[in-house]
């Protein structure tokens, strides 16, 4: 199958095209970049020279519906609104990085993103690529908004107790810590390395576009309304995520069987790691791979479950979850060229 | 005035020993440690190099007792608690930078420590050298508890909202985040750095052992007993403790509001500083000084406060707050020795 | 093929078992470690959970001769020169990640590692197994001695020089930047994170055992005596080598005619990277993978060759370099295995 | 004495402050910026918050001249080229922290800088500020050149063995490694965290523009003309500069001959340190302070002496050395805004 990437200077392109590269079923034929349009891809990265040298093409929606069976997004918000209907109107299977079609709210949208939302009628119909809850909708899909890296990490964490109603749906806390690199390529002060560097912040407090995302699904599978407290940090690391959520417990639990319930709800992902008591997964035990690790913390003393989730933001939290789902939606192996251990230490 | 240091090889000896040698009123003139007595503090911190190069000796409580008035113990957890009183009763000031004099019932020090508590009587006696909060039992004071470094940044960002009645008691919760430097010189795997590089942890989770210090004065300041579910972090970087505290508020109040209130609260508080809005401290902003910053965020969305406190974990967070309690103790100028701004970048 | 790593618990046999669990024609039936002998793998290094959960085994010479074709030995110094040779009496292929058979005189040994050497018979016998260079006699080799992270590094950059006589032979200085990871896993007081943090360390003046192994294959190459001053340095970063290399040019050469000497000497070694003038290598860009990336600088000006030659000190500088040497052995793809792009960023 | 700093913004600017806020005889009255005029000091730098909150100016060369006695420029090159030589005719002294008056030849500067240089009649009567070496020309001057963070660690490394004609003078190797802090707070894809991070890079091979100014004052020391082989290299870390210096014996000297010369050399000089024998200092060891710390290696093997010679880029190499000239300026005790040890861990 061949597949493009749209937007082939940024991160999550290169990780794309690092899982591609050793992908058995897909092909990537097509680079897109508005602003290296016939540069070689190599050129602007050249940890890939002699693996992917190919130049990159500026976007003909007409000819690139031609050349290709599948289309990421890997742009910033406000792109893939307007091309992605485009290229789903020609058959063109997409799925969108960007945040574009994770609300179907155009209100919502507007709020949280400050710009107009795609149309109502696609909004409808993308898919929410969170490939271990919606594998079933995905498999029909032709256009896929996948998920963003922190509610990547939050509801593969929540959604289980949501869904059983271990937990009280007004007492949500989600503190966040991301690696830099979930802030993109593009320069600013406070991602500059003598900034960052031995450094910790916080950032959006209250306002981050994350939080409709989470309590969409939230409130989705809890089948109630569900409201989060999210707090984003940024950490002195490259890569990854940690979700550290707060729950008060509905009812008596313990720790034994909540962990069991947790198992035995992702049995058949491959890429869900429930650790055992204990345990408690740190963002490199997940470094460079597709995995999403959880800890659940019963938390006697004060009737609260502690759920810890780690992802590596630019794999399971893009590029990684948006190949998972394009082997979901063709029916290959989930884990088809994701087959890769973390990289540690 | 003449001080000692007890535990000189550890990284809370090292600042006191920063601070001191820059002090106006204070002269350094003893180093106690065990392991390396006999040995030059230059050839153990070779930084200090001909800065301060005298030997460290072992310990003989009644000749130290002869010749400093005031003793600083950079020591683990279980030394302090029998060696203080045998020199508070020799007429020796004691500031004590571990935990052993910070709760005041055996029990819970049993349950949280592990280990015997100190006697009740000095347990009694110690007064916490929470500077801010407690300046006028420190003046009197003879053995002093300096606040561990969780507790500090906490206490001074939750103490003002509890004493007026804010937030609610039950409700707060506490993710903290600190640099390495935290968990001492002491080798051990998790801060190897090739398993802390690029990483961040959750550790402790629901047995942290700050958890009893912060709960026992909240409780105080609250005169209603306060719960507090805190969860530790560790991220790559040496320096710096970021707490953020996530509380529900009892009744409205504007943004505006509470942060004239927290600046009124800590207008004598040369050390704390209470952010404008919209301006969020990272810990970097106070490294290296004894500054505590402290940003309230209002989220009316969700009904609840979220107070972001940063300190350097070695300063404001150990040694830098012991020299303060010294100061005060002295009558000094509070900022005696500590006078320096956060170095940047 | 059945192969088993000896020494399970450090970071060589960790990047091996990543790299052996992807690889067509290999299998990982059996990991040996002395210290954790019936301990799974996966409680060790928890990001191998359900990738490899097998349980390590201790060493039992016969029987594992029976269970496999081939051995890697990822233990320290002076662990496989008895070993080693008792696995190749039993017919047993190995591949030895240590220093001990890497010199062929046992005079040289015990100077540089402060031990006695291996027989004098399997040091002959055994095959440097720098892949790109001895390509022939890793073919027919049964113990091969994988070079070392900086050797692999400098030889790659200075060989083709050598060979060509572009170079002098007494003015070659080494000047080595490594990741911290090279030191391993066992705790010491440099690599401590809070020490390591934000600082730069040069180790090991004059008398770092990777000398005498640059010198020996570099003489051989140049078919004259060479002598290398080599001074190494620790960098903040987990993994990467960068050596920086400076000798006397020994004739007129343009930047452009060393670089397409230097291109066509390793047309053949799909691992090897020449930079184009201008681009120099940064060690990110070959994080985790094989390559071996090198830049050529003639600066005109002093008459001196600069080579910049980076690896993943794990990979290309152990482990990756081992598996290759395993697929040169056995006729199959050189990059079986290894074909996976560097991670980025 | 009433000073001030143009420049404001940067971190050459914000270190200066940091000593100053802190200087016994020197009082920071104005900061001059282009950019940020009208705006407050500690808008731009947060951690100064309550510290320095005046409102950065324009500059008006008349008005400045009339309310300071000494001006710091921490600017780019190319300005203070034209606006020094008005301050001094003003009477103003200055302290040039750029490389405008560093080399007294036009033709060079144009050369290496790529601009054209200042007046001949300044760059003569400019003193080069290598505070340790050129004291008694420093007493005098009216306009200083304040040495680059590269030169200062080369020189002071090597100036003794030049001056004693210990070492040849075509066989020097300077093998150079910054913090990321040197390249300043301009934004630029090399040094944005998620490129920086974990990595480290060789850039300007051949042509970076301290090699006037190393060869220079070598050359000046020598009596002879003295050629330097420079690499710079950037490594994961925010502040420190190492240098490692190879230079061909001349004759025989032994480890503790050297030592002790380098020692007697330096006996005066409060902020250099020579490292016993077997003592290599690492950049964390002087973080933060105005020290300067060697070590010295005699390789009998390859006759070679290999200096390391460690320096906070942002103190030593900038700021920190710009105040310690304004103190021999004034007659003032050396060390005075300046004594503080350094931050470790």
């Amino acid at each position: 199958m061949k597949v493009a990437i749209i937007g082939g200077t940024g991160y999550g392109a290169v990780e794309l095209a690092r899982f591609l590269q050793g992908h058995p079923y897909a092909e990537l034929t097509t680079i897109i970049s508005h602003s290296q349009d016939g540069v070689s891809f190599s050129e602007v990265y050249p940890h890939m020279a002699e693996i992917i040298d190919q130049s990159m093409e500026s976007l003909d929606v007409e000819a690139l519906s031609k050349k290709v069976n599948l289309v990421f997004f890997a742009t910033p918000s406000n792109v893939s609104k307007d091309i992605a209907p485009a290229l789903v109107e020609q058959g063109v299977t997409c799925i969108d990085l960007s945040g574009d079609f994770r609300l179907d709210s155009p209100l919502l949208y507007q709020t949280w993103y400050g710009a107009p939302a795609a149309e109502q009628d696609y909004l409808d119909q993308a898919v929410y690529g969170l490939s271990e809850i919606y594998r079933q909708e995905i498999k029909e899909a032709k256009l896929i908004a996948n998920p963003g890296c922190y509610p990547t990490a939050t509801l593969l964490g929540l959604i289980p107790a949501i869904q059983e109603k271990f937990i009280t749906h007004q007492s949500i806390i989600v503190d966040g810590k991301t690696g830099v690199s979930g802030a993109g390529r593009g320069l600013s002060l406070p991602v500059h390395f003598s900034e960052m560097n031995d450094n910790t912040k916080a950032y959006k407090l209250g306002v981050h576009k994350h939080i409709p995302e989470m309590e969409r699904f939230l409130t989705k599978e809890a089948k109630d309304s569900v409201q989060v407290n999210f707090t984003p940090h940024i950490v002195p690391m490259t890569r990854g995520i940690m979700t550290t959520i707060y729950a008060d417990l509905q009812e008596e639990i313990t720790q034994s069987e909540i962990e069991a319930f947790y198992q035995a709800f992702y049995q058949n992902a491959p890429f869900v790691r429930i650790r055992k008591s204990g345990s408690i997964p740190s963002t490199k035990e997940v470094y460079g791979s597709n995995y999403c690790d959880i800890a659940l913390h019963v938390d006697k003393r004060t009737g609260k479950l502690i759920i810890v989730s780690v992802i590596d933001n630019l794999v399971k939290g893009a590029a990684g979850q948006a190949i998972q789902n394009m082997n979901i939606m063709n029916d290959w192996d989930e884990m088809a060229g994701l087959n890769v251990a973390p990289i540690y230490p």
